[in-house]
């Protein structure tokens, strides 16, 4: 069944204007009386279409239920930035594997040019957009947050609020197994560029609390690791 | 350090010509005297250049070491064909995250158009090389084996090699915890195509012997479930 997220539940009616309407009404060639799920607040309202037109769609709701599939653990991936386009691919990945809040950050061995604050905007912009339909296309319960760029420092100071912060490192640290995984508690993964991370880094991420990870003796891509990990924390956390 | 693969090791010398030799001089642009990996048979020979021209590269062995990096499981994925170039993403991750053995198999629901036999050795040429690449730059001690294409039939037999053998499939099974991978056991991971698999397939799997492996309620895409589960098949079984 079709998925949307909706910001607005009006009694038993929810209105789609705007782009969604668009969707329903000529991508996917809905009807009037065709089941819909709109996701909103931590529920799913299961809908019938009930009067539409080109801008406007109007949907009864049918029933209300807690959401099902957001993953126990709140997941927050700090990722450097990628060359080209990898970060699409980690944001699209990321959220399929239940990451509930991305943040891209600056760090010392970035290859990628640093976005610019217009640039950045843009990007940020279309980052959250793949988010929105990898969200509705793996049947999530939320759409995963796509912060504003941070630098490195802001980045570490900003993992101070999970519990758990696992920063991946190439030369050495514990295992994930040993960093205390459980469906409990929040988790903070941090994962750099192509360059991996400097030490200056690495000792800064520790010194505000990080668990160093490594992650065994072959390398990971950048994009690859965020995506091997998350999918890890899922599964020690129970969601996978 | 640079890495290549080569299969023969001539006394306390390596010879490399073709497009290994091009690649050392001209694209990494090595001189006499730098330092290079070759893997062969399980082994890594650390060498120093001797002498290059145009063609050939030799190398002299200045230490042999086992392969430290191959993981201690032997992780088989039967992927169904999907669409487009995923196939090429799947085994690069694939490679990076210590999969040893890569067998694509069409199945009832698979959306591509099955290869013929011309662009079916094209595309495993194709897939060979990008496994061979991955496996260089991920320092992986061997070359994962790309099979010719299968049959569904054919896949499920070919997984009787392996002694866990897990089909992935949305309709429910067991989790990935309770599947009994360690790290002393062969493991063989199916994956559906976009469409996933027909009710028939699954029962086909599970009567040779294959558990069904349910991955929770978040629906991933063809290619993000082969890497996800590779991870996690390597972090079970202690190589992640």
């Amino acid at each position: 069944m079709p998925r949307f997220f909706t910001a607005e539940v009006n009694g038993d009616k929810i209105i789609t204007t705007g782009e969604d309407a668009r969707h329903i009404g000529y991508s996917l060639r809905m009807k009037i009386g065709d089941e819909i799920t709109f996701c909103s607040g931590g529920f799913e309202y299961i809908c019938k279409i009930e009067e539409m037109n080109g801008s406007e769609v109007v949907s009864g709701i049918v029933e209300k239920r807690p959401t099902e599939s957001e993953p126990t653990v709140f997941l927050t991936l700090y990722q450097a930035y990628p060359k080209s386009d990898k970060l699409e691919l980690i944001v699209q990945k990321a959220t399929e594997l239940g990451v509930s809040r991305i943040v891209p950050f600056t760090s010392k061995r970035c290859v990628a040019k640093p976005p610019t604050e217009k640039s950045g905007t843009k990007r940020t912009e279309r980052l959250r957009k793949i988010a929105m339909e990898a969200a509705k296309q793996s049947g999530r319960g939320i759409i995963p947050e796509v912060a504003e760029p941070m630098t490195f420092r802001e980045a570490v100071e900003d993992m101070k609020r999970s519990e758990i912060r696992l920063f991946c490192y190439e030369n050495g640290g514990i295992r994930l197994n040993d960093a205390g995984i459980d469906g409990e508690k929040s988790v903070a993964l941090m994962v750099g560029s192509e360059g991996g991370f400097d030490r200056d880094e690495a000792e800064l991420a520790e010194q505000s609390g990080a668990q160093l990870i490594w992650l065994g003796k072959r390398i990971l891509r950048c994009e690859t690791c965020p995506i091997a990990v998350s999918a890890v924390v899922m599964n020690l956390s129970g969601n996978l």
